[in-house]
């Protein structure tokens, strides 16, 4: 397992971490910024963020400053319930992935999506089952595209307490099923699979079965992202109360350890979503104590 | 698969639905009678109701009025920090069945325990594995008390945002297989085994391997409760904002279909814990919608 305690080399700022500077709106250069003055080498942007900065201006600052990208947030959200919006979601899933060509990233993310409407507390219906395949055809549709332009997805399998309204991938394993449905590995496969997983532990940290199915993503080459935060005793919202690393019951290292195992060897991002807490603080606090705790916590 | 249309012959009333009416405490003496008046056979109490209104007097109101016990909630909170804390579980976790035996309930459920001091908010360490471990004990140390009295266990697996809290076991796959290390099934196993679970679909719908999980704990002769509510979108708390059912996104007639399919007979259960909506209704309101949903609903 890489030494994390010395420097934070290894260490990628999701921009959600800091959206908010004492509760107002922080614009992504000013976040880019703030990264670059504190020696983060890599970020992981939100598309609501680039476009109000603008695509080409974020483009600019990324290649200036030299930044890695370890994952653009985020494409997904394929189900619809009806075909007009099943395209729609196709299409803008098909210009996430333009973007995230132009910003060079490492994979765009997938959050896949779940019971149409069910977001805006109007689901459409309660088959999610039927999400889940519209998932499947959504994702093997926009492969093609993703594929052509040499640009990795990442199925990011998100908690269970999201599967009514944000992604109906609810376990690795499930992802996992899902890549291989999609994109079989035969047995002694060269080069890497064009679709893998963002391993993420405030979303996986539960599983019994995590250690297995980041073994089994290290095989096939699908460790594609690993993401880092905490859970909260007690998590007081389902969304946006998320911990900073060491400040929740999450065994981080250990899960670091079992990912690195299986062959990971990028990024460790922080993404963390907090109304109440990091939200208000200045953003150079933030990113201090994100830099701290990737040394001691991660 | 049974038609619940016509009548409220196999409803059961959690007693935590009704815990409070218009925002006070109800005693659950008037739960019973209100239940009784209404024509409900079936309640499932809580321990800490039971004990404010004394273990005699429920026993003789549930005599009296020929009520059955869906379950008895509940036994369970294995985990502990030290020795001390592990043997004061079991010896609380003997008393719960010995109540549960002086009611003559159809099963103790078993709400499992997790990382030992997270529900403070203080947990003492972070190793899921380990509280997974002592479950596993704890569980097998109470069934030699259990089979004596014949009084089966249910392992509640509770839905993973009450991983790090509540309950350490978090799927049906991940229950089974603990019914299996626990009290192994040899093939034409003749007679009911005495460990099983309690399917609740509120913590179990998202699951992928819902569906697997049923069809295997049906033929092992594993479900031993069937409980129901709904997931509101947006859930708006972690513990206490659970849906009367048909008012969110489960598709429970899908699900009790499975179970029946899995060969369960019993009764369908309505837990629902509800600050801000159903605990500030009237109690008769409430066990009236239940009644009604539960025809049109379940």
């Amino acid at each position: 397992m890489r030494d994390f305690s010395q420097d934070h080399h290894w260490l990628s700022i999701n921009t959600a971490t800091v959206r908010k500077s004492r509760g107002q709106d922080l614009p992504l250069p000013q976040i880019i910024e703030a990264c670059v003055a504190r020696g983060i080498r890599a970020i992981a942007p939100w598309r609501d963020q680039v476009h109000a900065a603008g695509l080409d201006v974020v483009s600019g600052l990324v290649r200036q400053h030299g930044l890695q990208l370890s994952g653009y947030c985020r494409g997904g959200m394929f189900t619809a319930s009806d075909a007009q919006g099943l395209q729609a979601a196709l299409d803008d899933n098909r210009r996430a992935l333009d973007e995230a060509c132009e910003l060079d990233a490492d994979c765009l993310v997938l959050v896949v999506g779940a019971l149409p409407g069910a977001l805006e507390g109007r689901a459409a219906h309660k088959d999610i089952a039927r999400a889940r395949a519209q998932v499947q055809d959504g994702i093997a549709a926009l492969l093609e595209h993703a594929r052509a332009q040499h640009m990795p997805l990442a199925i990011e399998p998100l908690h269970p307490m999201y599967a009514a309204d944000r992604a109906c991938v609810n376990t690795l394993e499930q992802a996992l099923d899902l890549c291989d449905a999609i994109e079989p590995r035969s047995a002694g496969a060269m080069g890497a699979p064009a679709l893998g997983v963002a391993v993420d532990v405030y979303h996986t940290w539960w599983d019994p079965k995590l250690q297995q199915g980041i073994e089994r993503a290290g095989r096939d080459q699908r460790i594609l992202a690993f993401h880092v935060c905490d859970w909260r005793t007690p998590t007081r919202d389902l969304l946006n109360d998320r911990g900073m690393m060491g400040d929740g019951v999450i065994d981080i290292p250990r899960i670091r350890g079992w990912v690195e195992d299986a062959g990971f060897a990028g990024f460790s991002e922080v993404e963390i979503f907090s109304t109440q807490d990091w939200w208000q603080r200045p953003h150079e606090e933030v990113l201090d104590t994100c830099i701290a705790r990737h040394r001691s916590a991660v």
